[in-house]
Parts: structure tokens; sequence; C-alpha cells
């Protein structure tokens, strides 16, 4: 096991390549942490800002190895890293943050809300089911309409449907590949709002301001921080980030989607064990981004501060969108962040720009 | 010849892979460029954060032939790169910011001086030698006591000595190799200050404010910026910035010394063509650091704002002073910047603090 505080020099690794990957290995950077990344694609774009890079599946054993012997702190940059290799990392000697209880929470949906409602945090009302029948049933527990996921994988909208009448659970089910599934009522939310908060390793808590969230297609468009929320919401979050951060004896940065209510009350949607898309307005928007504080929480440094000094409407660059890269890079007010991919694919996350605005 | 401005995915090549092309690098991969590194020495902090690393002599033929494979804009993070390095990459077609003539006036003190005078700049009076009788003769026209420098290499107050008396000239001259030199008036002044600029390829110009330094052994040990000086001496430096940048026809930052005397006037002490250590508090202080200032000048795009958003009072950490990590990192209006170098070495610049204080 690593001696934590985790001097600068020190390698961290990272399960995953991609745009958050790359800005953790940014963050480290600045820090004066080098950072090894595995992911299974060549030339990712964490890869080619990071000291070493390995290419291989996840659950490679001897990419595993290689990295235990670069890292002595890991973490990953998405949720769908195998817990297996988490756990092969721990061991090999290597302290992954977050746990592999709180990956393996956020993996499957229904284990997801069955532990925040153990927490006394609220969600929609939801039930599982691993059949067409019990889908059927599920359905009608819940009540028509209602949204059917896999329990597992899928993001951003994928691998989920709308249940319009109980009639067409079966099908629904089927159509969703025949994996066990979790139906969900509907949330008659207000707005889209979300909390990103941060757990030391000494049990230290600290909770950025919300952000008012919008997305099109099941994908983030778009961010304001700091929402414009109650303070009884704001303190709402905070309670909820706590419950969920210490019920998961969580060591890292967090990311918490919520729905507010018409009544201004918020549910958990989800969260996810790893630094969050709705969280990129802290580059531009805090003294420590989330970043950061993910590096300063898995090394076991004092987490930073979390208020805002600045606002910002954050908007992300989907495919073709990061062609106008000149246009806002003229804006004056406006900080691009562009993550290096290589092919504009449409609906790609390519970049995102922070636009500043007044507190 | 590139197709400017350089579109994100492009490569960029810098010459010196120490922390000056460590916080281009990053400042490149935050706006979607991959960088390349040239350093002799292997294992560079900036190398570690780069896409490509060559480990070669700035002059070596292959090495700068691979460069020019990656990168068709290239820039350096010092000035004792050799201007051949320079005029090689340009034959390759690489386009190189700030040019050559920049740097060649930059690399000779003497030069410097008298390009700064033919630019409307004023300085310390001077005079060059090449001989031991040439030097006593130097400081009869510029008066003792006055400082012997050798016109070229030399940087953090190496390479410099008093001369107390006339008749001590000669010796002088030998104690410093026997090289041409350069002989220097004392400047009796109040204070060091600085002004970092930038100019893009299109010749506009974006000016910071200035940062008040203080060094020790010839070393920077603090700057505070923005300074508190007069209207006129702002207005002064921005003219002094205006007519070097144009003088030069240059891209790029650049770093301007100052010595501001007792009248408040301001006379020009040196400047280096890059990024420079009393600009490190445009980091946390300004939306666009000068990192970033100089990946957009170099690479064609438009210059972002330069006014300060906080004040800053940077410390740099020399050393085992980066062994007190983790007292700033524990500070909350601390931003800690470390560089990965290996070995503390004393003296040796490890990170730097940037310390937020009210504008």
């Amino acid at each position: 096991m690593p001696s934590l505080p985790l001097a600068p020099g020190a390698t961290l690794g990272v399960l995953g390549g991609g745009q958050l990957g790359r800005m953790l290995a940014l963050a480290a950077a600045r820090l004066g942490f080098d950072t090894v990344i595995l992911d299974p694609e060549p030339d990712s774009p964490a890869a080619r800002v990071a000291a070493h890079a390995i290419v291989a599946a996840y659950d490679d054993e001897a990419a595993l190895a290689e990295l235990a012997a670069h890292a002595q702190v890991a973490t990953y940059e998405f949720e769908n890293v195998p817990v297996a290799a988490v756990d092969r990392l721990r061991a090999l000697g290597v302290e992954v943050a977050p746990g592999p209880r709180a990956l393996a929470v956020a993996q499957d949906r229904f284990d997801e809300k069955t532990f925040l409602n153990g927490a006394g945090v609220a969600t929609v009302a939801f039930a599982a089911a691993d059949s067409p029948e019990g889908a059927v049933e599920a359905v009608g527990r819940v009540g028509a309409p209602a949204l059917m996921k896999t329990r597992r994988e899928g993001y951003d909208g994928k691998g989920q449907r709308w249940v319009e009448h109980a009639a067409d659970a079966a099908a629904v089910f089927q159509a969703l590949g025949g994996a066990p599934v979790i139906v969900e009522a509907p949330a008659a939310f207000a707005r889209e709002l979300s909390v990103i908060a941060a757990r030391g390793r000494d049990g230290a808590i600290a909770v950025y301001p919300l952000a008012e969230n919008h997305h099109a297609q099941g994908v983030l468009r778009r961010s304001l921080a700091p929402a414009r929320v109650s303070a009884a919401a704001a303190a709402q979050a905070e309670r909820i980030a706590v419950r969920i951060l210490t019920g998961l004896d969580y060591v890292g940065v967090i990311g918490v989607e919520l729905f507010e209510l018409a009544d201004g009350g918020l549910l958990v949607n989800e969260f996810a064990p790893r630094v969050h898309n709705t969280g990129h307005w802290t580059q531009d928007g805090c003294a420590v981004d989330q970043f950061e504080q993910h590096i300063r929480a898995i090394a076991g440094w004092p987490l930073g501060p979390t208020d805002a000094v600045r606002g910002v409407e954050m908007l992300n660059l989907l495919g073709h969108e990061a062609h106008d890269w000149a246009r806002y890079a003229a804006e004056p007010d406006s900080r691009l962040h562009l993550y290096g991919k290589r092919d504009a694919k449409p609906g790609r996350k390519m970049g995102h720009v922070n636009r500043l605005r007044p507190l």
C-alpha cells in the first residue's frame, strides 16, 4: 500500500483514456505527478498527455501488472471499467479510488437506487425485472408510462426505452436485448440539476455549487453554474452528496444527477463514480476544479475550496460543432477546452466551452 | 508553410523540455493540440506530458527533421536555443515563432540593448568589449562601479560580475573567461518590475498588468501582480512592449524586465523571447495565462484577454523548498504548480505557488 499523502513525482494510474482521463492527467501534471493511462484504444486523448500509455483491455492481467509497476494509486474515468480489474489492481498493492464498492453499485441501476434509498436518499419509484413476465409485472407495480433501462451498461440515453402501456413491457424488454432491466416511474421534474462533490481519504467532504443541466437526446448540451436554487435545495443537495459519499466510504469526486421537482424537492436520478461532464464548469468557475479535486482526493491530499469565483455557461461541442473552435477562440469570455479526438463523429463529445458570466 | 490559424489536432513543436515547455504543452493540450518536445535530456518535465519526445541536441539534423515531420509550427522555451536550429526548421517548412531575429537579438546582451535604444526604449548606459584593454576602456566610458556580463549565455545572475574600479576591469574580463562582454552602468532602481506581452500573427498586441519582482542571488523568488504602479508607468510599460514587439516583428509572448527609477521612469533591463517566470502569476490571475496566450499567438489564433481577475503573489519553490508542497496544498488560497523534476538540487526551480489575493 502506498504511503499517503502521495508525494509529487509519483505516478498515478488512470483506467480509460478519453477526455476525462485527459483532463485528470493535465491536473495531475500541474501538481507534479506523472500519469499512466490504460485504454484499449491506441493514441487515446489521455495517452497523448501522459508519461506512460498501456494499450490493452481493462482486464488484461499483464497490462494491470504493468500499470501496478508504475502506479501506487489509480483511478478510472468511467464507470464501466470491470470491477475485477479494480480488484486485481488492489491485489497488486495499488490503492484504487473510488473503491470497488462504489464502482459496483454505480454499474447496476437497480443496486444504485436500492443503495440510495437505503442511505435515505429519495429516487423515483423503481422495480427490477429479468424476464418478459417480470417486466410486465414491474411496470404494473411502478405504473405506466415508465422508463425501462438495462440494469447495466448504457450511458447518454442508450439502453433505455419508454413503456407507454404495461402491455408493451414484454416487447420492450425483448427490444432492449433481454438483459435484466430496471423499470422507473417518470420524474415530473421542473429542472435537471447536478451536484459535484468530493470526499478525501480523511473523510472530509467538499461540495461544489449546483449546476443546471440541459440535455438533448439523452446527451448533455449545456450547464449553467452556479444554478439559481433556493437555500433549501442547496442544503438538500449537500445532504444528498454527504449521504452517498459516506454511505459508500467514497474517495474522489462524484457526479450526482438530480431532478428538481415542482415543489423544489430533489430526487437523485443517478450518480457517476468519477469526474462528471456537468462539473466541467469548475475549470473556469472555481479555484480548484473537479479534476484537481479528484487528484487531491485519491492522492490523500487535503481537498481544495469549492466556492464559485465566476459564473459559467458550459456548452458541450458535439461532433462537427467542434469545427466552430475559431468562433469560440475569438470570444473574450469563452474558455475553450478541446479533447484532441481525431474523428468528429456525429454526437461525439469533442470539447466544451466555458463561457464566463458574472456571479 | 502551415495553413493558419492552425486547427486543433495539429502538433506543435517545442525546443526545450523544462518547466516552461511543460506548461506550454499543458496549455496546448487544453486547446486540442498535441506537442512534440525536443530536449537533449531524456525524461524531461515537458516530455512527460507530450505526445512525442525527441531526445537529441538542438542542432541535431535528424532530430530537427523528425520534429518537422510532426509539427508545422514550433517554438522554444529558452533563448539559448541555437539560431541555426531555428533556421534549419524554417528551411524544413516549419513556422518558428518567435522568429530567428528576436532569438538572435535576445542571445547577445549588446545587440539587445543596441536594438532597444534603436527602438526608442531606454536602458542603462552600456559599452561592449572583447579584450582586457577594451574592458578597461569600456568601464572608463560607462563609469565605475559597473556590471560586466558576458555578451552571450548566462542567466539567473550567472556570467556577470561587478567592477568596482576601472583598474580591475581587465582582471574581471579574464575572470569571466575572456569572452566578449558588455559593461553596464548600475541602475539606481527603486523596484524591479516586468511586463509580459504578446503579439499575434496579425500584429495585434496584448499586454498584461505589470508584476513587481524580488530576486535573491540573481534568481527570482517572488512576484506580486498586478504591481501597484502609476498610470504613467503602466502606459510607459505598454509603450515599451509595443516598441519591442513591433520592432522585432515578433510573434508570441515576451517577458520584459524593467527597472523602475526613483522618479517613476522605466528602463529595460532585458527581455526574454519566451514565456517568463515573472508571468506565472497569470495562470491564476488571468482568464488566459501567458502559456495559452503564447500557444494562441504562434498558432495564429486571436489573442485572449490580459486583464487581471485576481491579485497573485507568486513564490518560486527552489530546491528543497518544494518539499513543503503539503503546506501549500493545505492553503485554500494557494495554487500549487510543480514541474515533475526528479532531483531537488539546491537553487533549482522545482515549482511555484500562486497565492491568490484580492485585486
